[in-house]
């Protein structure tokens, strides 16, 4: 049943040369190729697409990338093996032998046998010019291609890194993973930016039934972690979340991911923000050790000045000051701020600048804020005549907000008594119930982890550490 | 700050047993003081939830549970501890030593010092009671809660360490992973059930213009990780998709989570199973290895025979068939279907359920399925008469479809016909260009995750396996 494929992939073949017989190849990635410990002459088989074409007098030289790093691997041909064929974007298969480069710039290099080219790329439609570095600005144009570009490559490489060293780190230390609903009844925060969700017209369920309640799509995680950490103490969520802000903000999307946890028995924000500091430390260490290449790339040629400032987030403590500490900061500063800083308003983004400045540029968090200015479930801390809540932001340099987490509220009658002059007694009954049945002190905190690759990397729009970026009039693909 | 809550939680203390001066006792997991070696004495500190009281003339004992594991550890205390608040339900922290214990049920038990209640739980409203195993129906009432018993508690552990696993699977060989959108403008499967997403009618944006286009929650990855195999050669996502289906089976829901794989430079069907097979039972060895005493449960209480299915399923080999067969060995079947199968037409549960049973209880590939049944994204077999594409399904016992794949259309003049047969032609322009620029032979697959835990662990009902299911008539929290 394959026959006819075979003979199409046979006749595009553009190998002129003849093939010495020989034991099957190995098929390898490119990464592992570069990584090839005393390369000699192994045969091998290696599959991508062209980066780079260079012809000289009787060698022709490629450079080939399959994504599996930064780097390329050099196939080295001679130059029978010319071809029109074999231009950049074009997807290729090379057999040949592994060998010891003589040149610097790499360990080994393919001495080719045999080049198939699998897929021709039209250039002049290509929107990408060979050797030209194009804008972020640009590449956002085509979310289809642009992760063929080496700075979208290694933003999502860094991206899966940073994912998969999050989920680690939360195994590390017990916590239990858990898939918290993106449909959901609730409105966690109380805010207004939702989305809703119907069945679309072509249904047969009449709309307002198909769930029997309106719904929406999640702003957090939170309050289903909070029924979970009742039983498995320690929980974590990492998924996406959803804010209908008509915003075209850098550090705005529509539909961003949110790493959540949740502990139990947890008496304090110290505790928390100890959490909250490690997970950002530790991610970052294993990030910048896995792909160091992809790490650089970015320091190097979109933020220079980052490698630095990142280090220095790394190797000094978090700071801790309090809201009201912040203000009094605020109010004592030079500078003139569009909003007046004021004991019981919110702190801006303008203000938020000021004060990882002030800070030495080391992030800080800022704990205890106004009651009045946060949500039903955040502990009162009883501190009349302030009245604040242990509530606490992480602000880091660049990028402002990156953490959000509060100690929550397991006293019965504190909740009971909050929740009923919010008017929302008769939706909360089951969140009232956790603290009926065995209830904990407990409190945790979400982080923004696109403004988390932002930070570390150096990226200055939002909108380019995500695959497919969702905002305001725009929903590509 | 904090100086209130202290002396509360001092109140709320319930020993009466004078506390001996010692250092400050290490905060341990019910998982790290049950697996503690040669315990001899050490002063720790344990924290969750009594599941169990039991009272001797001279002897108290608690099994204190925190989620961390199926198994509770015994605190044994003297009869001076004894009081009406430790009881089903209620948080306690204990301080004490952990001894070996002179019972066979355990290897340790922590000899209590101290005992502190730390939220008391009302018994009477409870909802599940002491000793009483409920049946998975009743438990299902109560979202918020169910987690709190030992089989939701073990469900929920599985899917966690089957969420690693499957992370891990792909990353170990070189998968990059990608967050593909929930939010999109693509209709993948051309099916009609769709959820579509407003803006709230709060939202200052007119409600059509939020995206400039109308905007559905995604059902499946594939395109989106298409884009991305094109820059990454190997790639995968684990995300929930939807479907607004009116279903009340208990195979469906509107919100469930899918395992996708795409990979590039892949030549056959047979390399593609090979990735299934591997994914399934890699990951089920490492879930069997990690949480045994979850999976035992399950199979113990739930699905008596479910461990000599797994087992029979993990050492035999898969196997192929193909639509073409699967239809008549239907059809020789001395067993009468509601549906009569027949070559072109789709197969159903019914159908299923035979082939599975017809092949000696093993998971069963089924591919090559008729054009005319399958999407436009998948590859012509070229295979006139019958006219078939490179699809494949894989059927495991008890739950029927796992897993659906195939090989995508990378040819561009194939795909252009099939798109405009559909007329779809204009909407799919970025999905031709991914042909148009170095296209490779490419395939994947998708596996509902829920339907993998309900395979491995004998659970009847989806709903059981997820911890908040969103279905018709039901979206509660």
């Amino acid at each position: 049943m394959f026959g006819a494929r075979c003979l199409l992939r046979a006749l595009r073949s553009c190998s002129s040369a003849p093939c010495p017989r020989h034991k099957p190849s190995a098929k390898l990635s490119v990464r592992d190729a570069l990584g090839a410990q005393n390369a000699s002459g192994e045969r091998v088989n290696v599959q991508g697409w062209i980066r780079s074409v260079r012809s000289q007098k009787e060698v022709l030289f490629l450079h080939v990338n399959d994504g599996s790093s930064l780097e390329s691997l050099q196939v080295v041909a001679d130059s029978s093996f010319v071809s029109r064929e074999l231009a950049f974007g074009s997807s290729v298969e090379v057999q040949g032998q592994l060998v010891k480069s003589l040149s610097k710039r790499q360990n080994v290099e393919l001495k080719a046998e045999k080049i198939e080219v699998v897929g021709n790329c039209d250039a002049r439609a290509f929107p990408f010019k060979y050797k030209e570095r194009h804008p972020l600005e640009y590449l956002r144009q085509y979310p289809h291609l642009r992760c063929r570009t080496n700075v979208l490559g290694s933003i999502l490489r860094v991206r899966s890194e940073a994912t998969a060293a999050i989920h680690s780190f939360f195994k590390d230390r017990g916590f239990v993973h858990i898939h918290t609903p993106v449909i959901t009844s609730n409105d966690c925060e109380g805010a207004g930016e939702l989305f809703q969700v119907k069945p679309s017209s072509k249904i047969k369920v009449s709309e307002e039934n198909f769930f029997n309640v309106p719904v929406f799509l999640t702003v957090s995680g939170q309050l289903h972690l909070e029924v979970m950490s009742g039983a498995f103490t320690q929980v974590f969520t990492f998924g996406p979340t959803f804010r209908a802000e008509n915003s075209q903000s850098r550090r705005h999307l529509a539909e961003f991911y949110m790493v959540e946890a949740e502990i139990s028995f947890l008496e304090s924000l110290q505790d928390l923000m100890q959490v909250m500091e490690g997970l950002f430390k530790t991610t970052t260490m294993t990030v910048l050790s896995n792909c160091p290449e992809d790490v650089e790339l970015c320091h190097k040629f979109i933020a220079p000045g980052q490698k630095d400032r990142l280090e220095h987030m790394l190797k000094n403590n978090f700071l801790i000051i309090s809201y009201t500490e912040a203000v009094e900061i605020l109010k004592q500063a030079s500078q003139n701020f569009t909003f007046t800083p004021k004991w019981g308003a919110d702190l801006h983004t303008e203000h938020e600048k000021y004060l990882v400045r002030h800070c030495g540029d080391v992030p800080v968090f800022v704990i205890n804020y106004p009651l009045a200015l946060k949500p039903f479930y955040m502990r009162d801390n009883e501190d009349s005549p302030q009245h604040t809540v242990a509530a606490v932001d992480l602000l880091v340099p660049g990028v402002g907000e990156l953490f959000g987490g509060s100690l929550r509220e397991e006293r019965y009658h504190f909740l009971e008594q909050r929740l009923a002059r919010s008017g929302l007694t008769e939706a909360y009954q089951w969140y009232l119930d956790l603290r009926r049945f065995g209830s904990v002190p407990h409190g945790g905190f979400g982080m923004g982890f696109e403004r988390y690759l932002q930070c570390i990397l150096g990226i200055d729009n939002i909108k380019d550490v995500i695959p497919f970026p969702r905002f305001t009039h725009s929903c590509l693909l």
